[in-house]
């Protein structure tokens, strides 16, 4: 089937809708306005109309949006509707957290490999996971690996980065503050925690200012 | 001074183009053109065109933008010019992977105190720093504390949150997965690394149905 592209922007807001429509489902509401979803996803009601119509939903005036409905486009359109098996190589004290955290297992996203080359640590266990050496990334009884989280030192990411490609892995999410090449089959994220850091220091700097009553008249 | 206020998500991206502009400085290159910054950062040139002119930064027909100058802008309008002191709560693998975190103190953030409630770690070092009791967390003689991040369990986060702002933090960076309130002059910005897998996800099966010549004629 062929589907449209989605903009970037929207993408990056559509698993905080998701995680709102999972929150009210859970409480049992099975409608939502477009003020309300904008509201609990920190965002402005106009933005979340035009982001849904790029799945094709556009609300029923004076009703909103059906919940599970939304719930069951955004899961598809995100690739969200089948499991997705996560491994993590460079088991340090990042890898660790990321193997313990219930929300990827919760929200599809079960971690079923762990990968290091320190001896000291293969064998040993995290959080039920043995923790197996890099040399076995291919090997077929680990079962499929979809996604590969990168929690290396810099300096070995990107040869860790080719093991991975070449065991078949076509998504890797990198924390290692390194720009990794793959081929174009293969696609990268990287996460880089001092950019949040970053942002949130321009949103501090403007509340103080727009609390000492700096704020432009028509800030938009 | 008043400015003007800058779009989100052009704030989002200033971050990842200072990245860009002291690589680019380290390795001598003094100006760069909108293309090459655009392709290094992972955008089009349109957009950066458009979020450096939100800085009031033009450029220069043929010779792009200067490089220092540009770090200067930027630094000064996400509020960077001065280091912001971190303090993180919560010291299980993810407050030890961030209190390691080079890249805090490198681009300034230096992490300045480590709080937990539990005995058997306060006291106890990482990185160098000193484990203190959450209960310490206001002395004076731990300096001012510009950021506080959050890597408790959920079950606790708002109180702690409400401790971090008795103690005057205006800033918070949230790992916490739940929602926490704080006063209008406080900043909060979530962090779910869940939500990069699900965006990853996303663009693995955009480019899988690319691959297999699924695309529309006119993808935008």
């Amino acid at each position: 089937m062929t589907t449209r592209r989605i903009p970037d922007a929207t993408v990056d807001r559509l698993p905080v809708y998701l995680r709102v429509l999972l929150d009210l489902a859970a409480g049992g509401q099975t409608t939502v306005s477009s003020e309300q979803l904008a509201e609990l996803a920190g965002v402005n009601a106009a933005k979340v109309r035009k982001d849904l119509s790029h799945l094709g939903s556009y609300g029923t005036r004076g009703v909103g949006y059906e919940v599970d409905y939304l719930r069951f486009e955004i899961t598809s359109r995100l690739g969200l509707s089948h499991e997705s098996a996560v491994a993590i190589v460079g088991i340090g004290n990042l890898g660790r957290a990321l193997a313990n955290h219930a929300g990827f297992r919760d929200r599809g996203f079960p971690v079923t490999a762990l990968f290091d080359v320190d001896d000291a640590k293969v064998g040993t266990e995290v959080d039920g996971h043995v923790i197996r050496h890099l040399d076995t990334v291919g090997d077929p009884e680990l079962g499929p690996i979809s996604i590969g989280v990168l929690t290396t030192p810099p300096a070995v990411a990107q040869e860790v980065a080719n093991r991975l490609v070449a065991a078949g892995v076509t998504a890797i999410l990198n924390f290692a503050p390194i720009v990794i090449a793959v081929p174009d089959h293969v696609t990268v994220r990287k996460v880089d925690l001092t950019l949040e850091l970053q942002v949130l220091s321009y949103h501090q700097q403007r509340n103080e200012a727009d609390a000492a009553g700096d704020t432009p008249p028509m800030a938009g």
